[in-house]
């Protein structure tokens, strides 16, 4: 059985927080932190490598890191070392999403269509990273969800060095840690610092909600001055409608 | 109803030239510009988001700028201020192209699906930009035709702080000023100086069809050289060609 | 008849190896010439302009070499002359695989539809550079294949100058020489140096067949360890399984 | 007289300021406005072009916009405009520092010896630039110091179109409004944002002295731990010393 | 004798012709181009590596090419062909000045002191490059004047490698041909084209000494408007003035 | 006592080694390591802050490593954290180089004049980083040797966030492993990985020899082909010549 090495379950706790984020876009996300003092979450050159129409994916953040290469260390052996690549796939639990920081050198392959399959087969939710991916028809074939900054034909080794798992990592610009919490959809990836978790739960769908009235308004013809952001009568208004919803909370259901 | 502040109609001038412009692909235009002087001005990083397919896109520039974030100047309340991007985008006529100087920052989202959905509204015809937009399938939903350079998911605040309209600015390395033409097709937008409308009415067209023909020549198996550019010989041809044709001029009609 | 001046048959010895390296990856290309020595032989910035589903390409490259623009050197004048793209794609070689180094400026198109349709017409297989190329539309409708950085309206000579063909270049931070093997898929444009066919068509495809046996394991459950790559154990199972298959290798059928 | 139509004198509250901000290096400026929430204050790119061992200069920000070059714009016919760089000089007041947004474009210069020598004329303090200089040598002999990013020959209008003056402006990476006190030396040059300037005036010399003691402290071999920054042992230790200064601010005195 | 493969004798109308340009500075030579259509001559990223004080030169381009480095090609061994650098520099004649396209590969130096020795014994006038050169301190000792991108320890090998000699090349974002006159003084090198040398000896000189004028009236304290550029009036003074000059062209003599 | 933590003694083999690396420039050093497989040495963008004149310095890696800043982490308050730049540097053996990884981020300044003068009193030789300092007149002040990329007034806490030491970075593109030996002189910086020590001491120092006779050559006029590299008859010579002398390694004594 190919996850017997993965016996680890999905917290409870993540499962029902992370149900609540799938219904709520990055953007509102990065707006949320932005309120909470936070302006640097989005994941520069991680693009959906999916493009079009792609659904929002959420897991903690399982990270991976990269040097640049140097000849004596980036040699095909290295790769057969526990202490690889494929050394760290084989500790991802089910369900976090694989950030990894290849410094963003961006002309080598991070991984091609062998490690995405074995990460698919570990249940890993997402590949997220500031460097390419290679063999991108074989890795389209194994199904994993990759935002990455495009594609690239040569092997990692032709120029990066792996050093190790779950360290804190820089990607794209971004701070991530082990067991951050990672959103990704077709804007691209963003980072909710575990400690904040709570915070984005507790006001986002609100946020969610209040956008998509104002949308609504808005396609009926409506003044984006005092509606958005809205001024006090527009909130009036707001709560009013929102009192009326059947759920309260769209983004909660 | 949601234009009744937006009563101000097209120029029955512009209308008639911007159909011809419609049926001159960016590339000639850019051709006839050079022939007259100015070899700038391609928007560099503004490329057609509605992906292949698209058709081409003229409207009078409308602009908008930014300035790099500060904290104090790049804050949530400073968007409900009518010196924002909402007082601007209730100020452009319909049938305008806003076009937005980002000073080339792509890590955060200029505008979003409201403001979008309100521009579209408004009957502005596309977005053109230097920047990001956010809420990228939102945006795609509003049916309003943008070029940019990507998507990111933070709020515009989160990086730029907002100073004013219809000023000159500079985007994707080009000046445009209030007022210029923009035309946008899958190869990108170009700036056509207001000044120089009239030469380009006058001969791109003529280019447009020459070049049609020589693509036919080239088709049926002719070779380059003293075909494109044109030889006394085959300019001849050419014009013989153009003489037998029913309307003179493909561009115009 | 269009090809009247392209006689010039392929080489029997091309044609076999070139079908040989139809059935090998870029990827795979990359990582075999790593083990012999070379790191850097992927063309950066030349990415597949037919997206997503395209084919792999394979040819003798044939170099055409740009300079930055100066407004003496590059006018639409010097399009006429015959020592210019022009010239230059008359001399192609049916087969051959156009790479045009226009030192990564990114901001003119470097060819249209005209030339392409003239570059197809001479049975060039694909147009490979670190350049833009303009017109995308009717460079579509002409069916050449491009690998490229992209798309950008105005001319080459609004910001390059040619001058010449058949000399070593640089294309994508790569060195290319005339005769030079490029082979071309999803992943990008690979440089096989001509003392390199040899050896790449020895071991190449014998990695294609194993990495292709190992991600049927790993679909199957089997852990990366010890499999990727292989310990003793794994190629000697690997070994067994070639030898029952049918045919010996897979690449080469 | 030169200075005739320069009547405007500095007011008094700013000469006090400004010689109690000559005595706080810029780093410490810089550490003082990120603890009141700006992290974005330093000028990316505006090196000390009069290199070791200048002085630190200060002033209220007259800031000019250039935008990129067009070449109907960009004429040497429009350096003769009153809308030039030419009249911005003369209207700027002593004791400023201009602060030009050359759009980070450093390949031609922004000014020469002639606009420089005549800024100094007018008591300009300083020119503070993301772009580049013209003529250094010649810039050195008018003995107007300037902070930008290099040299370049060509003049302005071979890339650059001028804007205008005293409108909100980027400089590397900046916001800048007129007024916005800026503060430069050898490490660069800041922005104080003008609502800002007392809460810099009230805490940054303390800074300034507490490290210029630590930095006795670190002299005489003592550890960092606790003392920088200090726990509560190493700030009692300080407030005593500072008691038994004859003067109690070093910074401004 | 060093020099008797160096027979060739500096031509005498170039002599005469660079004493009139060693008056006259580089940014003067920019504008003097400009004028005449001419807007991309300056030569990015090479700056004067004796830094400030140092005097002008100017020659003939001899003109190097490299490509990127391949390490089939690039290896120690190349250095000893004849087609190497080596072999270049014994064909440079006296009085050249050596220009380098390094395609802005900066982490390699071109040349080190050897190399340079080796010039300086042949009589070139001075190097310039778009990249680096290697054992500044030796450099420094040959007295050969550079202006390149700064220095980088690593052979030319590690990441170039040498295709060729008088080949139009690009040096900085510039076409640079063999022959082609290059000034260079603190402000950086540019090109004039061969065919622009009559033009800009036939004008500079008296703009150069114009600016001079222009320059004594700002430091006597007269405003900009009006005087830089002149208009009637203030030609009209200058014209006086230059006739009770006792030579009449400064840059002439 | 300032050192009473930092009792670890040189290692004396180290302390011959280094001797002798400190004749020996980073020039022909590279050289060395690139003849043994290694290409990727020289830490780019690690300039010599002491500019002209300076020696040249040994000592093994002592490595810092930064990710990017995060509001939450990059606070004034981390820098009290034993966990911080003062905990490493508390650290660090007397006679290391500390080599910093900032990834490329050059507008916060890593350290200033404290930290620099703390690490001068444990005897730290010199400062080596990818990122910028802050406060250049302080840090010159404390006579610690630093190469980096030039100088930032912000702290580093406005845009990094320190997370450990003594694990491998990459430092200018360039992998670092803590104990890899660092040479740095007026070229810059260089890694010799340590299992690599042996062979750059067993050959360098011939080397250095030969190119100081080369150079004695040249200077006397000899051509460069068949010299440098030297064909068998000047290997000959050169071995003849470095009998006579007196003591047979230039760099070993």
């Amino acid at each position: 059985m190919s996850n017997q090495s993965n016996e680890k379950q999905a917290d409870p706790t993540d499962t029902a927080a992370f149900a609540v984020l799938a219904g709520i876009s990055t953007a509102t996300i990065s707006t949320t932190l932005m309120k909470n003092g936070l302006r640097n979450v989005w994941i520069r050159g991680a693009r959906d490598m999916q493009a079009q129409g792609g659904g929002r994916l959420v897991g903690r953040a399982f990270t991976l890191r990269f040097i640049p290469g140097r000849e004596d260390l980036s040699t095909p052996e290295s790769l057969a070392s526990p202490y690889s690549t494929r050394g760290a796939i084989e500790e991802m639990p089910a369900g976090c999403i694989a950030v990894v920081d290849a410094m963003g050198i961006t002309d080598v392959g991070i991984v091609g269509d062998i490690l995405c399959a074995r990460m698919r087969q570990r249940g890993v939710t997402a590949l997220v990273s500031d460097g390419a991916i290679r063999d991108i028809a074989g890795v389209r074939r194994t199904g994993l969800p990759v935002w990455c900054s495009g594609v690239a034909a040569p092997p990692s080794v032709a120029g990066l060095a792996f050093v190790g798992w779950q360290q804190p990592i820089g990607c794209g610009g971004v701070a991530v840690l082990p067991g951050d919490i990672i959103v990704a959809d077709e804007d691209g990836a963003v980072v909710i610092p575990a400690a904040f978790l709570e915070t984005v739960l507790a006001t986002a769908p609100d946020t969610e909600q209040m956008e998509s009235w104002v949308l609504d308004q808005v396609n009926a013809g409506r003044r984006l001055i005092g509606l958005y952001p809205p001024n006090q009568q527009a909130a009036d208004e707001y709560a009013s409608w929102q009192k009326s919803q059947p759920g309260n909370r769209r983004g909660g259901e």
